[in-house]
């Protein structure tokens, strides 16, 4: 058997694996799998550096499908490799419930699969994400222990939306060599032909932006190897653009978007056995091409005994701090700095805007925590993000700790889910609340990977005043309650903010949000308590003077005003106390005691939020009073902006009372 | 006064209004306005089609400040070009409370405010639709009523978020040539040099997606008048990079970005003064300079009465039909098909998913309503967006009423808004629920400016069965209904649909979503009722057989869970109504009489949505019973899915037998 043939036999094992599954799940996408089985084949037999006995050995180079609809190419690569959890009846249980074969990769159902992919355009952000994780590790860990590429397999779609621009001139801007991206050039997307609504010159637009650009036949197995062992030699980040056909070898089928999402069916699937000489049953893989394959992925076990004896050569110090980041636990002075911290808070109290107190604590932070990687998104001195210890990451030094991540808040977040997935690094990055909008689609995988992430995002509220009702969010703290597995706190003071951070670096499998305000607040919390009061979600910060007639539940800014309105009813003959509610979702998961005893039996409930109402019934109930915001805001200075909303002290006492004598 | 002196003091009347605009404001962005001021200059005075005295003049040019910061700009251009609203009091009170200058440009405002921008990259998604809706009006009514140009003012910010290329790519593959953008490339963003964050070489991206490039010294008046006219004789759209200095003037701040989004302060606006050799004191406006720019602003005046008169003779029937598109009037027999459908619906009683019901009421809506324009992201045989009536918008066709918009949620939302705001065009288009999150930025702003637009999100929920959580929507209901001013319909059947469609047709100030099943649903309304019944937001679907015990409350697919629950609840001696709400926001709008009485005082309440909790107590109360997720979703066939969850109608059934028996 010549070297083409075997190639293409191994190929063809791709092939039919992922036609005979998506035909058995009667639902699922055999195109892509079909038209890219050469160059995955040729990355995964020839170049992959990887383990599949060790999975996650730390130097592997990182696969992403961006074209996350083509899961069956991954799940067939796993399998073949010889994955060991990636079995034939995983491959068999495509899309079924329980199965580690989900309709689009899902990061964590199996070893091999370096990210959530399906929204399109996402796996291309997070391989620079990735890319750039490992020239900040390599530059501080050096060549010995990290060096490894970031290989990317995206489709038309990918291209065409919005973040591959944001992705890409980002990564030629720093000139992330390692990164190489097979364009899928197949031409077809589910409407049919992409001239259909596309005519962009994919290489020039590239090239545009610092890229080095390849076009090859997607087919032709050396073809793919010259391109691979060109991009390893270039100074820039190479697109590959290979041209293939999808569903190649359906007789009837291919180079049709019929072949992108749906079975082939049981005919066409047995004319592509005959057009390619496949003779084997469904699932079934001949013992010499499952050797080969078996084989090929023992390629790097070289390479990673190697690296295995250079870490163990390593200095012990530096080993242990390699482990330690890899590991993503934190540094073991964390928790005491923390503390520290609060007992200067609890004695300066500070009067500052959250978003300035966040600084403060990251300040701290990044003074025993090397591994956190800031940025903005265009807003650094808005988003107060960068402290001291961080400067500038650029192609010319990536052993820096701060990313201008430019105009670009969508490839901002999905690279951070990426720098988060590839280890070693604690990504946390920030904009203005009201662009989360654009930033949501990342921050959502982040929740549904379950990875850590901080999301800085300040301005939030009508207390950034005159930019007006296109800056101000108002839906936004609810809109990303809603998402679940994602924390957002909203802290209401530096020690809040203090809190509110540690609890960030700590929760290894949430996302966390970090809502902060534009504007000045007084310290709400005065006395040095050890524990971390924000991770009980709510807690009651000012007692009442007596049974509590009214308890007013606030969050950030607003805290201020529930205190002062506790004050105004207090002096009126009405005991009131006051819980600061810093993050919703961790407040649900407190016991049933806990929450019932903060809820209260106050009969006036009053929440207090310069947002809107959804949500906050959980805590006031459907006839409690909430003081916050009913539509779009308005461009005014701030004070006026509170007082023409009514969210004030004076209408939040004025409508308890009002309720506590109806 | 050479005509340079003159179009020098022009530009610098724009200067000295913008930075003592932003310095009496104490807050505000002069830079950009104090740049391209002589861009504005040259375009307002010597090329815009337009007529301050008739400001909606539906064949006027549009021009788009995509860079909505510098919003002094516009205002500047619209006092100074003569608009009766934009006073030099409004000037005085930019950015206070109830003024027509907001921080940013907000459509409605003022007239001559094309669209409301701010979140950057949107305003020239805008303008590409704007642009489209020319050439699909000039299509159907010929050059002697609609020929115009729309001019777009963007920043390098614009141009580095990523729905600039989704605009930029959709507008070269459509050939918009009446679409000309003004790129002010100052090289500055609120960083830094833009070298912090990127090396894209912006000509040759343009050029990459089919676009006639320019690049001009944005100083020079003959070559800015060049440029425009190089880009009317162009047969693809134009970008024109006009190289400018930031805050162009100022001594010690021009070129930098500390004149990007603060005031200059007295003493530099006083060195300003001296610089530019203007003598006149805050506000004050010479009055040969203001003379030159009310005569300029009269330029079309001819060209308007010549449009009046053209349209005054043109065939009658033509004239109205034209006339009743611009007004946004729906046709007169558009009640009486909906009317006539809805009896058809009755008769049949089809069961079929919401997406293809939506897809037969579009059939009917389309069949009168001449002006919709269909659409799809790719997925225009999953949306079901497509009906006989509408074959394929391409370069080479204009006059035809489907636009594949590509693989661009944010671009296409974004380009409908802009239709929208042209006017004579009623868009809607779609793509998949869980994407939404890429559209969410456009929709929200279409809320804001209160415009008509019919945003189709199909597999709506788990229902979409094996593609798995990152495309099954849970807390996007939540996260969409969470959006002032904009209304999220979730039809149960094809009659609800059909009343859906006529609502969102019906509303000229609201946006809508309507969230649609992938798989089929039964009729649930199945006699004729002449009102529309979704109107009301919530309403009786089944009462109660006795006096309720249990209400429950469904939207969408899970209507049909909750009549089966109600049947297993009456034939165990509890009577059951049950409500549907296809739409909260209308029902948050009825009188409190109604609402209490939908609501009712059943002892238990259930709510059914294949979505979060979130938003649902308002009709449930804090302790009513909720059938839905709590998480994410996963990769399994539909009817697993449901069962795995727990949205079923034994489900529903036990949990308030259960309630009602404790």
């Amino acid at each position: 058997m010549s070297s083409r043939e075997k190639h293409d036999r191994m190929a063809n094992a791709i092939r039919f694996l992922s036609m005979d599954a998506v035909e058995k799940a009667n639902s699922g996408h055999p195109g892509l799998p079909m038209g890219a089985a050469d160059i995955a084949t040729v990355l995964y037999t020839r170049f992959l550096k990887h383990d599949p006995a060790n999975p996650h050995w730390h130097d592997r180079d990182r696969f992403v499908l961006s074209a996350g609809h083509g899961s069956m190419l991954l799940y067939s690569l796993l399998y073949l490799s010889g994955y060991e959890d990636m079995t034939i009846e995983q491959i068999k249980n495509f899309r079924q419930l329980g199965s580690k074969t989900a309709g689009h990769p899902e990061y964590g159902h199996a070893a091999g699969i370096e990210t959530t992919t399906g929204p399109l355009g996402q796996g291309l952000a997070n391989a620079v994400g990735m890319a750039l994780a490992e020239r900040i590790m390599n530059a501080q860990f050096g060549d010995k222990l990290v060096d490894h590429y970031t290989y990317v397999l995206a489709g038309d779609g990918c291209l065409m939306e919005g973040i591959s621009q944001e992705a890409l001139s980002f990564a030629g801007h720093l000139k992330l060599n390692k990164l190489v991206v097979f364009w899928d050039h197949n031409n077809i997307s589910i409407d049919g032909p992409i001239s259909l609504a596309d005519s962009t010159d994919q290489l020039a637009r590239f090239a545009a932006s610092g890229w080095n650009t390849l076009a090859i036949d997607g087919h032709d197995p050396e073809a793919i190897a010259g391109a691979i062992e060109a991009a390893k030699r270039s100074d820039r980040p190479t697109l590959i653009a290979a041209k293939t056909t999808i569903g190649f070898g359906s007789p009837a089928k291919a180079g049709t978007n019929k072949v992108h999402g749906s079975p082939l069916g049981a005919a066409e699937i047995e004319a592509t056995r005959k057009a390619l000489g496949w003779e084997y049953p469904a699932f079934e893989i001949p013992s010499d091409i499952l050797d080969a394959w078996r084989l090929a992925g023992l390629n790097s076990a070289k390479k990673r005994n190697d690296w295995e004896k250079r870490l163990a050569e390593t200095e012990t110090e530096i080993r242990a701090e390699f482990e330690r980041r890899m590991r993503g636990d934190l540094p073991a002075g964390f928790d005491a700095a923390i503390a520290d911290y609060k007992k200067k808070l609890a004695a300066d109290k500070p009067k500052v805007a959250t978003r300035k107190s966040s600084e403060m604590a990251l300040e701290v932070i990044n003074g025993v925590v090397p591994e956190t990687i800031g940025g903005s998104a265009d807003l650094t001195g808005s988003n107060n993000t960068k402290t001291s210890q961080t400067k500038p990451i650029s192609a010319e030094d990536y052993g820096q700790r701060f990313v201008h991540y430019g105009i670009r808040e969508l490839g901002m977040c999905a690279a951070m889910n990426g720098m988060s997935l590839h280890g070693g690094v604690i990504p946390y990055s920030g904009t203005f609340l009201c662009f989360s909008d654009y930033a949501r689609p990342a921050m959502r995988l982040a929740s549904l990977m379950g990875i850590r992430v901080g999301f800085v995002m300040t301005h939030d509220s009508i207390g950034l005043g005159e930019d007006g009702p296109t800056h101000q969010p108002v839906e936004h703290l609810a809109a990303l309650r809603a998402i679940p597995n994602h924390i957002v706190f909203r802290p209401a003071d530096a020690t809040e903010a203090a809190e509110c951070w540690q609890l960030t670096l700590e929760n290894r499998t949430t996302p966390s949000t970090l809502a902060l305000t534009r504007q000045n607040l007084p310290a709400v919390r005065t006395e040095y308590v050890e524990e971390n009061l924000c991770g009980y979600g709510a807690y009651e910060l000012a007692t009442a003077d007596g049974d509590a007639e009214v308890t007013i539940f606030a969050t950030g800014s607003e805290v201020e005003i529930a205190l002062d309105a506790r004050k105004l009813l207090q002096a009126a003959g009405h005991p009131t106390r006051v819980v600061s509610v810093p993050a919703f979702e961790l407040f649900e998961q407190q016991s049933p005691e806990y929450r019932k005893a903060m809820i209260g039996n106050a009969k006036v409930k009053v929440a207090i939020e310069a947002g809107i109402r959804m949500g906050w019934d959980s805590f006031i109930g459907t006839d409690g009073i909430f003081i916050g915001m009913h539509g779009f805001g308005a461009s005014a200075p701030i004070e006026e902006l509170y007082k023409h909303f009514g969210i004030t002290a004076e209408a939040a006492a004025q409508a308890a009372t009002a309720r506590l004598q109806a």
